[in-house]
């Protein structure tokens, strides 16, 4: 029996790359989910081992539906982490005249990396937000009308669609970070001797030179940051929590030092997971 | 003759309220501009004298267009802000059976504030991106099928629309925060006795501890922080740039002390403005 990796899917999206790359086909069968919510639940609830969902991209940002799951509605650890490089392309049925196409469908992460293709070539066009890249594909394949999509060359294949532009993003340099979700009560793996990342949630206490306390500690145990990221507390204007990756594992003894200080100084921390980083890298 | 201010329109927007708020209607008409970088470009070939744009919300977080406009394409200057509580209603033609919606159509951060209410609601239906909650309203409007749209109870008097559902966000607290663009060229005011708060982008040099570093120079002069934010670098993933809101006017003695340490330690720095802080607030 092989263990299940839910994904943001239908077939062809951004994430069944990435699922594909980061598992072993031996060992694990990817599952579909039609939304990164839907992701988040699967494993939750047990009905997959693991689950995939993009975290942050490298023109748009972060993906603030899988931070804020992760900070307010699921208690689900990371396990790891894998970077793509991103390529967009426009999709028609095969046949269709670029200049009848009357409604563009795709995910708003994608739609917001093509903005200024769209804008110069399609300025007054219907835009609109599907829950996936791929899912767009399948709806574009099945319309009557003369309607395009934003997505991979997979999803092209996948539904019989005609790739009429590719590469339409707006910088060249666009890459995607997605992460591996688990179960709280799953171990964490053993301890290997590449470099490890560790994800942290603060919640810093209301009062001046908060956030440069806490950083403090990273600084006084030597631990690189890889990144710093506020999300909105959800409570009033003005308060955060920050989303804060560092290079090492949260065993290692100068994290635990570190955490131990942190701990003292905030309202509360949650470690996500300490993985295998996909790629060294230093702060900023 | 009056001054104008651009605001993302048409009439009928949470930003149209915001502007009308700001300012004195006997000195100062609006201008309503269809998205936000059109709200930039009026601003910045002096179409109008200044602009407003929303930057961020309690729930949702930042406006990553207005931040990336901000950034990367405008030399533009921030010259105030305010705050506005955010309530969003359910829009159809009179007489429409809620059962019958066949597509939602709204500005997407309005959409992502109501994503448990409309999953909750119309799961299955079709949710259509427009560049403004009014937009949306002019739309449903006009349409001939069942379409509903989220806005504002201005943007359904405007277009004769009903209201279905009020307060239909997923958290009753729910505020944007709006700035006023200005011309570099235009002077920024006299210093006033009340509290400014000053905008800044840092572009931190690629070494360990360099967030820490320029944090200090904050809490070595006793300025607070009121926001840090991230936003990708647009180079690779893993690079950065930070937007820093902080208390106090950029011509303070303190302040002109941080920022020559700051400046010493960073790739550049640049000063959006200082301007009348909304609301009086500490960091976290």
């Amino acid at each position: 029996m092989k263990y299940k990796m839910a994904y943001l899917g239908p077939c062809g999206t951004f994430c069944e790359e990435a699922a594909q790359r980061y598992t072993d086909p031996d060992k694990w069968e990817l599952y579909p989910c039609a939304g990164i919510e839907r992701v988040f639940a699967a494993v939750h609830h047990g009905e997959a081992d693991s689950g995939i969902v993009p975290i942050e991209n490298s023109c748009e940002g972060s993906v603030n539906q899988t931070m804020d799951l992760l900070a307010y509605e699921y208690d689900l650890n990371l396990a790891g982490e894998i970077i793509l490089p991103v390529s967009h392309n426009l999709l028609v049925r095969p046949g269709v005249n670029p200049e009848n196409i009357s409604r563009i469908l795709s995910h708003p992460q994608a739609l917001a990396q093509c903005r200024h293709y769209l804008s110069e070539n399609f300025g007054d066009l219907e835009i609109i937000d599907i829950t996936s890249t791929a899912e767009a594909a399948r709806r574009v394949a099945e319309a009557d009308d003369a309607w395009a999509a934003i997505g991979t060359a997979a999803a092209a294949r996948a539904y019989r669609l005609e790739i009429i532009g590719s590469g339409i993003q707006d910088r060249p340099q666009n890459e995607t970070r997605f992460v591996i979700l688990s179960s709280p009560s799953q171990p964490t793996g053993d301890i290997y001797a590449g470099s490890y990342k560790t994800s942290l949630l603060v919640y810093l206490l209301n009062q001046p030179g908060a956030l440069f306390q806490a950083l403090e500690q990273f600084y006084l145990y030597g631990i690189n940051l890889t990144k710093i990221e506020s999300r909105p507390a959800q409570t009033r204007m003005g308060e955060y929590l920050f989303f804060i990756d560092f290079e090492g594992h949260h065993l290692d003894d100068q994290v635990q030092q570190a955490l131990s200080g942190l701990k003292s100084m905030t309202r509360d921390i949650r470690i996500l997971g300490s993985y295998k980083a996909a790629r060294p890298g230093r702060y900023q």
